[in-house]
């Protein structure tokens, strides 16, 4: 079941039906055009990371604003993509598996589509499946560079798979994949800057090796939100993949930012107060299944005094202070969700504002796009 | 966009796609059964709450062993059971703005509604909006009885309510709701035990107060699965509403059990294993948009030495003990899910089977349904 949109275009804000997701089109337009035109200054690729919208019409924002195309991480979230438009997807990560297999090669008859690797019998299953379906895959080494999650090694791992993919007829080798994921959210603007220092270090004496071993290495590609100002500035990374700067979270929001370009809040959970029962604390109708506390509980936003202390699976519980103006039954607040990505999955709409109105709904095509 | 099933009835439980939510048929039959069975023997009303499950197949099987009908959180929660067949329903919660109470009160028409109310003013309102529907809706007290959540206050403040209730021509004043729920993962037999005593007593009491202002207050309604037989045992409690107990889950496993009805986990993940790049972790593609951690880590189940260490947004990392048997790439490993509630939220399908065969595939109707 799909529920009916909680808005309609041109609505009041103040109307919206809840929990709804809000996303406030100033401040989105603003980060898109700002990260745009970082990259390009920069004079980077930028393949924004999809997988934080799920939303088709934010990749096209995010393409004409000269994005090269976008990131996915399931083969199912890339066709809701291709489905709505984009004509460039990188699945940033590992596909197993036969029938997943068979839907990436087959998209790649309807768009470029790209995928990475860290297994030579992998690479052995998407040439058949490239081959199968009559179609070219770009394929990028994945590389750990720091994540301790998927990819090889760097160094010697990473040629021998660039090889094996560039001995392929239905594959294309296309680069590294050299993404830190664990340097994202480590808080210091110093620390995440060494991290990345040491990522690029490491990418850039892969792509050496790979280069000597006669094999063009035409890309690396990574950077989150937290750290592509340090992989623009490294020289060696030529993509960036940032995903969730077009929302921001109160998680990043407790990252330091000092001398980094800004994004801001742009993604909210509006919530409505179901119950009062004491001075010290109201109950809203946002809980577990209407954001997610894997990085901490949201924020109230715009209102002293208001913490949002626990969540169960339909109730959020917020202390009141003293002193504190508690919000009357039946009023609505604005949530920060704790982490973007996994709040989003759980909408089926986002609710797009401007001041006071809704200006429109748009499908988060995406999902629950796991396979 | 809701995906496809991830399996069809009849096809082995191996190739199922992945991730995907699978229900042990077995297991979950037993616990259906056992639950029932307890809830006749105990001479307690069984109205289980679908909160957990939102799968009407899985509500009228419920109701097909004994129960009355079934608990929701919410009004779509509600539609979504109508929908499939359910014909008693109570919103364990409270339902605030006008949108909301139209259609509470429009499905009083096609099925037995109640509803709980913590507010003389939300009161009023449920009136109105039953009476231009044309319905009448049984309204519950929700008492707070030690979860500190909604609910007024034991004693007088829960007597001026069902005055009220009682007062109005479109009401019905059905009785108490006094759910612990803050007791139901108390780890210690005792402690739960003398929680739902303490509770039980403030509901019984209240009950005196109601009925010795000439209002006859027929129900006590409450519980969960780690309280359940407490209530029971009370003589005050006369209906239960345990909702995990269909499927169980790691959180409810850290709980003692001694001496008390035990339910088999029937829920799991199915993931593949998508990246083994060194001797002590490998990958598997369920991560936070594939179950919840908000009660912690899924746990590997049936395989020694395999700990879930770390959810990212499509990624989990299981270390891989030393000695232990390290999965293959593309091997595929069942997570028993941290938390079963939002985890099941986040599905469109269960996957039903009864040994090696898919038997089923459900969908999960109320999927996202938090309006």
């Amino acid at each position: 079941m799909i529920l009916p949109p909680p808005a309609q275009p041109s609505q009041p804000v103040a109307q919206v039906d809840t929990p709804a997701l809000l996303l406030d089109l100033d401040a989105f337009e603003a980060n898109v055009a700002a990260m745009a035109r970082f990259a390009r200054e920069a004079g980077m690729r930028l393949r924004p990371h999809a997988k934080s919208h799920k939303c088709p019409p934010i990749a096209l924002a995010q393409i004409a604003a000269g994005a090269v195309g976008v990131c996915c991480q399931k083969v199912s979230e890339a066709e809701a993509m291709v489905d709505g438009g984009v004509g460039d997807v990188l699945v940033s990560n590992e596909v197993v598996g036969a029938p997943k297999l068979a839907r990436l090669a087959a998209l790649a008859g309807r768009a470029r589509i790209g995928v990475c690797a860290d297994d030579a019998g992998n690479v052995a299953a998407l040439d058949a499946a490239a081959g199968a379906a009559a179609t070219t895959l770009d394929v990028l080494v994945e590389v750990d560079v720091g994540a301790r999650r998927c990819g090889v090694a760097p160094g010697e791992p990473a040629v021998l798979l660039a090889q094996a993919i560039a001995a392929c007829a239905n594959l294309r080798f296309a680069g590294l994949h050299a993404y830190h994921g664990a340097a994202q959210h480590l808080r210091g603007v110093g620390e995440r800057s060494a991290a990345i220092a040491r990522a690029a270090a490491e990418a850039q004496a892969t792509r050496d090796l790979i280069e000597r071993a006669g094999i063009a290495c035409p890309l690396i590609t990574g950077a989150g939100t937290g750290t592509f100002a340090f992989e623009a500035a490294s020289r060696v990374y030529g993509e960036l993949q940032p995903g969730s700067y077009v929302f921001m979270d109160a998680d990043y929001g407790r990252n330091d930012w000092e001398g980094l370009p800004r994004f801001a809040q742009s993604l909210f959970i509006l919530t409505t107060v179901m119950s009062a029962p004491v001075a010290e604390r109201v109950v809203v109708d946002a809980g577990l299944k209407a954001h997610s506390i894997d990085s901490g509980m949201p924020l109230v936003h715009g209102r002293a005094g208001l913490a949002y202390e626990k969540a169960s699976d339909e109730h959020g519980v917020v202390a009141v202070a003293p002193g504190a103006a508690r919000p009357a039954l039946g009023e609505k607040l604005r949530l920060v969700p704790g982490h973007c990505d996994p709040t989003v999955n759980l909408y089926d709409w986002i609710v797009a504002f401007r001041g006071a109105t809704v200006e429109a709904v748009w499908p988060v095509a995406g999902r629950g796009a796991f396979y």
